[in-house]
């Protein structure tokens, strides 16, 4: 019997409907080859290619290039600042509501190498590549414009990348999406009424169920969400109540860092090599509402297709139930954690 | 400029970012190849391969199969019927709220031939498709489990496709999918509110600024609506106003199958060979609240892909402006109109 279940993170009403999977060719590799440049724009030695970096990282000494991770502005950006960054709307007319929509793009280079998956990273440089994130999402949270920021990574055509070297991009902008802002609400609703927080008390259900649960580690935990939007949907979050990813300390980020590898290592034992993204839900700290929020990661690999119905109904089909799914990946992790060889760094 | 446009009719919020649409990488042929099954199960003379139909029609004669469109239930389906359909809770955890989702899912095989898209259909079949999708939504509408039935086509693996053979889909529940719940209580609010339908409002605005208009005919529209959730989206709506798709008269549905056919080969030659979807918004007549309901189509290439900022925002970015995207349609139109040859067929 199919399911229609709902996410109280997001509002997003899911179909669960497992008979879908038996469906032969519903879940295919989507590893589509990508546009191989030449030269390549992100590559150690091209940095004539890019627009100068905001941020250069160089923390290991063993690149020739002499840095680990450079961020500069997207050549292509979906959002720039003018001097006419407003909030007022464009036009007047009730049918037709647009607002101006001001902000910043960033491209975060994850290695002078040419690499594709943050899966084949060092421990030191994925650290490295997190860091990045932390120290550009802080950035744009100061500016007075930016009122929404997010990282997200597409590898794989199938996930949207149109480069094959391993980077990400960062999107900060001058209004909060509305899905966004009816998510904060939600989570902010919840925090008055209850007095707890939303995703606090979600994790603790979904550790005493345990049937969702992927991996753990001292600070985090990764499972399959009830109401996953994608089959293999894995989102991870602090066991700690923390309001903004990018203010943890240090000890805490190099953790989610393996922790984010070790988890994309898996969803690549499942289906290698796959096309996948992730996006980092945070916020700004310094906003008053803010204490019911808790930031989030969720971790996908692409493997299904967004087709006519999705788009009719405004909600998805997920055909791999979430604690199949989960289970699948649990018992991946049990066999990869077993042949794992140990990796010196340091925070 | 980037801009974030709302659609009244969806509440969708969009993002309008031309200057994505200059990134080389963009807007690719998402055309790939399919599974090619070898028999295909659609064909004419392999109709053992698939469930016994519940609609054919034979309206001409001129295929030696003896049929034009046949009906079945999908072998895959997302729903289905069962003795225990149940609108009822299925937990009752306030965070892990779910229904049993109960339905059926059909697929409408369009051609005995192994052709892949409407476009390569005389007139006299691309109508008996459509007679078929009003047929078949008729039937579901008087099922008393059923509230919600839509028809979509999927043509081509990036639109979701995962065989060949031209067909489209029919999936009927006994629930309302929440965002459409939301979409008919905007529309219902409108009429309540204005004693006037939204969607003939938006048509005699679109009529009047004319740059989003593709094409028109005696009862119909076709135009890029201001806040197109993809590029090159084209909605059809009817000029008169009317609720359910599946009841208008036989010359209506002639005209509306015979335009649709002509803004898909648009969009083919805009992008060819293009995967595409379409998607029929629809509702039952014996609704008390149907008053304000217009049924409309919406079209669409899949020239772009949904990635982590689209996932994580729950907002699309658009790197194309709809005034473009009209007018580069109509200047297609404007070509294909003069070098079409006549057809005949009968209603």
């Amino acid at each position: 019997m199919s399911e229609i279940r709902r996410d109280p993170l997001t509002n997003a009403w899911i179909i669960v409907a497992p008979v879908r999977s038996t469906r032969p060719e519903e879940l295919v590799e989507m590893q589509l080859p990508l546009n191989y440049v030449v030269p390549c724009p992100f590559c150690g030695g091209n940095e004539d290619s890019t627009p100068q970096p905001s941020l250069v990282l160089r923390d290991t000494d063993q690149h020739r290039d002499g840095w680990s991770v450079r961020v500069v502005p997207n050549k292509y950006p979906a959002v720039e600042f003018d001097c006419q960054a407003t909030t007022e709307p464009s036009g007047h007319h009730p049918l037709f509501e647009s607002h101006p929509l001001a902000g910043a793009h960033e491209v975060i280079i994850e290695s002078p190498l040419h690499v594709q998956s943050l899966s084949e990273l060092g421990a030191q440089q994925v650290f490295s590549v997190f860091k990045a994130y932390a120290e550009r999402l802080k950035h744009w949270f100061r500016q007075p414009h930016v009122r929404y920021a997010v990282v997200f990574k597409n590898v794989g055509a199938a996930a949207g990348a149109s480069l094959r070297h391993l980077h990400s991009q960062l999107l900060a902008t001058s209004l909060i999406p509305p899905q966004v802002a009816s998510s904060y609400e939600r989570m902010s609703d919840y925090y008055l009424t209850q007095h707890r927080c939303l995703l606090c008390d979600m994790i603790a259900e979904e550790l005493q169920f345990a049937k969702r649960l992927v991996a753990q580690t001292e600070d985090f935990i990764a499972y399959c969400p009830f109401a996953s939007y994608l089959p293999y949907l894995v989102r991870v979050v602090s066991r700690q109540h923390q309001t903004a990813f990018q203010n943890q300390c240090s000890d805490s980020l190099a953790e989610l860092s393996l922790f984010v590898r070790r988890l994309i290592g898996l969803l690549e034992s499942a289906y290698s090599p796959v096309a996948y993204n992730f996006v980092i839900h945070t916020r700004d700290v310094s906003t008053s509402d803010r204490a019911g929020f808790h930031w989030w990661i969720d971790l996908f690999p692409r493997i299904t297709k967004v087709a006519g119905f999705e788009w009719g109904s405004g909600g998805m089909i997920n055909p791999v139930a979430p604690e199949k799914a989960a289970a699948h990946l649990r018992s991946l992790d049990r066999l990869r954690t077993v042949a794992a060889p140990a990796e010196d760094f340091s925070v």
